[in-house]
């Protein structure tokens, strides 16, 4: 039975078998076929010798490379001697001219190729049902909180604009350090391509450039024994990156899902679900809280994807064990985190009542601001009003009473403001500025990138 | 098939079934049968129910949770109703009284307990095979190195005295660590016991103390619905700074091994291993550098165990997630850092040879303090002895030349020290102060720690 | 102007001037002058050599030392230099048979010993605030809340026993990682003592034990050039971990302080205090947001200070610019952190009012377990009672009705329990437990911690 | 005296001053006077006032904040109260429609925008060395090395040419982490613009524009009360990562700057300088190693930074202790690094001696993948050429022979390869592939991107 939960709760089987040791070895062996392929058009190697590879590279087990690699202690070795068996006479152009890590690198570049492609899925369907959400709420105003204390109100949507504007650009950043990281090596043990170049007189770049073609792979602009690791740090960071925007916005339903502000509500399966053993009303935000306890995890693999780059001489090998390690839990938990938020944002329960109430109860608080710009349209310089106005929060504060039942019997303010334009003023609702302009934008925006990364290959 | 590492490479199958999702399951149903257990001694519920229960724990299978679960959305409380159909109609007794933490923690608390217990065997392992070639190698003498620059000699013995002075501190903190996380709760839903309060007069505290007991665990002095997640964090921050503690001895290993050095050999199995697909005459220190590498994974748990504490009001779930990734990473890689380095330690070879050859042909680096202390001796001043020195080294540098044969013809250095002292002095192998010494006191506190931590159950 | 905060920011003086630049020549200097004195005890130099150096010891200006290093660009060097043109023809016998890291190491814990001690002090003041506001509350009653939902009600005293307990747990682990770290070494370029054995016929051990006696420090059981850094990194890591523990706390003073729940409040100074630019009512809980903001920065150090064990050979200098970094931070950050919080404890305001308003508006939700417990005592089944109580809660849910009302109303409860068993359950004040003998145990458990740690020295 | 070494030791005076206190105080009041000139072009205010208030911005000082701080404890309502007070009655016109974050934050993009482009000045200087020296040594062969062994043969121009990939893409990354960094916004108090659409029928989204148009900035896509964190964290990580690239590059100087390989030296101030205070001869690489020390902190801020994106609803105040931390840490200590870095490339010592000989010695270690292939050429199988080339090099170590002795004796190698082919084949300068055409091609971008960057204003 596994142990790590990437095996069986968080993320996608889709994903996960990109990752599964069997399909690196179907990758690796696929690009072992591909280069005999490309040496064979070069003259280099037999047509049958190709061909006979790639019949090879499609009956390999992981079993067969198992059995080799007890012998050998060396993974790629052991591919490439189970490879040249099922090969036969023609499995001594196996591995031809070329070092481990031009087959392991450039497989793990399908990889995160593959797994990328997922994750942009995954993403775009995220943010469709933040924008969907978003736009259906343009019309409800909410409390707006700052430092957890009540501060201007919002309409509802500029919420959503602001997690738009987050899904948006970590997937931006996202696509281009993935386009970054799909590079792979064909340059032999060093980065020289010199056994390459004892072999043929074709130029190796040109061989280099063409398997990776083929592969739809770019070529590393120089590698050594491996292809470097700053893409690969890089790409790291931008999930955690990533990761901690997806953060963000679950730390914020839940936040919203508190029992005393109840404004927005995590869904729940009433019939079935239970929230606790022991308290049988529960309703707890559970899916929201995985999102932000995963990014926990995504955060510190950045660490470890830095470290990792720090190589000696034409490369060591302690960045092997420590991938082993990251890449597929940083892929696997992103996607764990995006396709949960997805559900929890397409069920959220936007709880109208709520808000309401929770805006009439503490309109004053979010109208403090207003009053002050109102005595300053007066005639009332902006610090006096501002002392005015906090001279009446500390007064409402101490009698306990509302600042709006103070301020409409301040004689100062009486000065300026009549009951009317008190009364006219004292609607929550209709003090949100231009959130919902500002809002509409970013929908816009997040649509036009959404049209344009649904195209990318 | 597998994708994370430690499914199938690091770390051994017997740790491995410790945090096994199947093993969790088995622990959680022991737990929940030790409390009806207990709970029948206190005449809670009936004495046939509790042998109902500890028999339904007996049989419970994966299977039969992941069934419930479905439906619940509750890993526990799938549980309680898994172990409740099985127990017939005494079934309504199981999870009496308790919250689901109840059972998660304590059972997460008895697999670190049996997790730590392997990881202390393994140490042992690991410090008696440094301590005991530590002891093999006191007459021999290397050359000692600072900024990788060469220095002062040292007895080869002094350097497996750090190792096992760096292995025994992180073993002790370790013991320190774990004995201090092996707490487990009965303390309901919030902490307060208010439910157990409600079903008896018996002193709740005292049905936590027992069913902790008959576990061997301790109860945590204050939790609330969960243990508190300081000695946690405590502990996989410490667990990191064992992981480093390895990576610097592996590391050292790595540089002693470099072609141009060479005194120390990472074992190969020569009849078979593959040290590279393309060099065929590779011995490369891959376990070293695996050794290395995993620590990179292992420092950065600590962040995401730091930051696992905060945790609102009487619990959220965040911790939930994280936990089912970083706790069985952290023992697992960590266990693998330790068995690989042993067999490293176990295996290494020292090149005698290399380490005489080396020692003589940097002779005169690692004796100008020497010298500078022998004028010291004849009455020159300290400044004005090291300046002398330093000045020889430039000419030496300059010219090519060894500084032992510039020291033999300056004026200045004849003028205290004669021929034969020069000669005396050139010997490297006599200039280890208390190297041997201190070595040796080192393997004496590690085998008396080693006595004391055996006897740790 | 300074740059970094805690040059002027964070941290109070007293422990600034102990990381100052000035401070630590000044402890070298220290260092260097109590080694003369010892070698002069030990008739290794003359005693008007250790007088003259002991004098221009306390005579050495920053200005002085940084004059040399200009040339030598060596800092220890640049030391040893001013000291010799200040002690005069004794300058001879300045740093004589040791290393740079002698001086710097041993400078480095006697600054980490004062350093310590203040955070000790610091400690003890947060902690008796938190047991003395504790022991003021014992009699009210609040919400309990788990994942950010209403949950079972504790006394309030029960969360600041929490607290307690990780102030005190923190506190206990700094003292013992902080004990560890006090190791000076005299031990010479490689840690053999090889010069000294040269200069003399007194065991070098002995000369360390002496110098580190004088100076209240103990010696690292082994060193190299320089003290292994295990100890420094698990001391960060446990200052990583305190820091957590704050943040915690202050995390859970911000939640209390929301305007929805209001049942705490951090202090502000109304006469004059801003709490916005703009939002004149604002009282913002700035201190406790301070303190969870300066964790972020403390936990990141934890992983500074791993990677800063691994050093190669018998030392490299990459430790240097790393530790002249991190440590005065980890000290300064984490004391601004106790000290804000201390005096957010000592000032903050005890809502009762809104603790009993939320109590009574949430009390059906806060005894949904205690009315399933009521059941069972009636002699319903476990699971069956919470299966009841569930339906209750969902039909109340969608109803807009209190859990209590569908309650008293549901035929099947009312099978089991009367209107007047009823009502007595209705009241949260009386469902908490062992809540309070809980409390009242940490809190005496707190008191003899901190007599025993004040006698620390 | 200062404590934290950026105040003194580690980066720039120029990039110091832009993160100096004092210029953030002026930074800030530059924005507000901006702010005032942008209002009275829409005849918000009087043109007077925004001319009082410019005035103020150009004398206030960092002693009139904080004077005005210790009363209402609020740093931006400080800065508009002693603006206001020395713009006398037109003091009333500052900070009118925003809130502090408005200044807050786009003073601090306004620094980062200073600092960034300093960073980029020190790249460009960094990259431009790297391949200035890269071009330099194209003609000479050196050892390549993998795991720490020699592997094949490298032109050294090959590892310059990766050190310049490695600044290059670091620098690319940056300038566009940067530039997505360069944000303000004048969106107040929770990002709606309420207060000023209150003041005013002109769109305040156009004030917000001409605000940033006259500070050389552009807006946030959305804002809240503040700037997301989101490009903030970016730019960290970038930075991060870029730190890790020169740690990558220091770390190999100083691996080859070892003593038993000699073929790079870190430049030595040999007149003065000091390598060690007890060993006269030491040079060692000091400033590689520093570059390698800092990058421990400046990749640990990343977790920080990480962290600090996650602040609730519209903006909790976490992030503001946190980021007076790390952002000038992260500036200063990268700027350390890259100065330092460019310094020892300038000044490194190619040691062709060292390298020939190095070369010489360990000719057959390099060669035998050439001898693999050379087999392959003739026929023989690539695995069964492997295994010949592997026993040869397993006989060599045993008998402690070179391996091309061994393979000139061996009947089956000389089956193949006549001697005068082995002879041929026995010279490692011959054996670099295509590294010349790479590094120079690398060369060739690196010197178009600076002529790019070099047009970034």
């Amino acid at each position: 039975m596994p142990v790590h939960p990437i095996e069986y709760r968080y993320g996608s089987n889709e994903l996960r078998e990109i990752f599964d040791i069997r399909n690196k070895i179907l990758l690796m062996a696929k690009v072992e076929a591909t280069l005999a392929e490309v040496q064979a058009e070069f003259n280099i190697i037999p047509k049958e010798a190709a061909d006979a590879i790639r019949k090879a590279a499609s009956e390999i087990s992981y079993e067969d490379v198992k059995e080799e690699e007890k012998i050998t202690k060396h993974e790629t070795m052991a591919l490439a001697r189970a490879l040249a068996k099922k090969a036969g006479p023609y499995g001594e152009y196996v591995h031809l001219g070329v070092t481990s890590n031009d087959i392991i690198d450039t497989s793990m570049a399908l990889q995160i190729k593959m797994a990328g492609g997922i994750i942009i899925r995954r993403s775009v369907e995220l943010l469709e049902s933040i924008v969907s959400r978003g736009e259906e709420v343009a019309d409800i105003v909410a409390l707006g909180r700052t430092h957890g204390v009540v501060a201007d109100p919002i309409p509802l949507s500029f919420k959503f604009a602001y997690w738009s504007y987050l899904v948006r650009k970590s997937l931006e950043r996202f696509v281009r350090s993935l386009d970054e990281s799909i590079m792979g090596k064909i340059s032999g043990a060093v980065g020289t391509m010199a056994a390459m170049s004892e072999l043929t007189d074709i130029d190796p770049q040109l061989i280099q450039q063409e398997v990776l073609d083929k592969l739809n792979l770019k070529p590393a602009d120089i590698s050594t024994q491996i292809v470097p690791r700053d893409a690969l740090a890089n790409l790291i960071t931008t999930i955690a990156t990533f990761s901690s925007a997806l953060d963000t916005i679950a730390n914020e339903i839940r936040n919203l899902h508190r029992t005393e502000i109840g404004e927005l509500e995590e869904f729940f399966e009433e019939e079935s679900q239970v929230g606790s053993s022991t308290m049988p009303h529960k309703r707890n935000p559970i899916r929201s809280e995985k999102v932000c306890g995963l990014a926990r995890i995504v955060r510190s693999l950045s660490i470890a994807a830095l470290e990792n780059m720090v190589l000696e001489h034409e490369r060591d090998l302690t960045n092997s064990s420590a991938e082993r390690c990251f890449v597929p839990e940083a892929f696997l938990l992103l996607e764990e985190q995006i396709m949960t938020l997805t559900s929890v944002i397409r069920g959220l329960r936007v709880r109208t009542d709520r808000i309401k109430d929770n805006l009439t109860k503490y309109a004053d608080l979010s109208l403090s601001e207003r009053f002050m710009i109102a005595l300053v349209k007066k005639g009332v310089g902006r610090q006096t009003a501002h002392e005015i106005i906090r001279r009446i929060s500390i007064e409402a504060y101490r009698s306990g009473k509302k600042i709006l039942d103070v301020l409409r019997e301040d004689s100062q303010v009486s000065k300026y403001l009549t009951r009317e334009e008190i009364e006219i003023l004292s609607d929550p609702s209709t003090y949100i500025g231009k959130g919902r302009e500002i809002a509409k934008k970013e929908f816009e925006r997040a649509k036009s990138f959404l049209a344009e990364v649904l195209t990318y290959e």
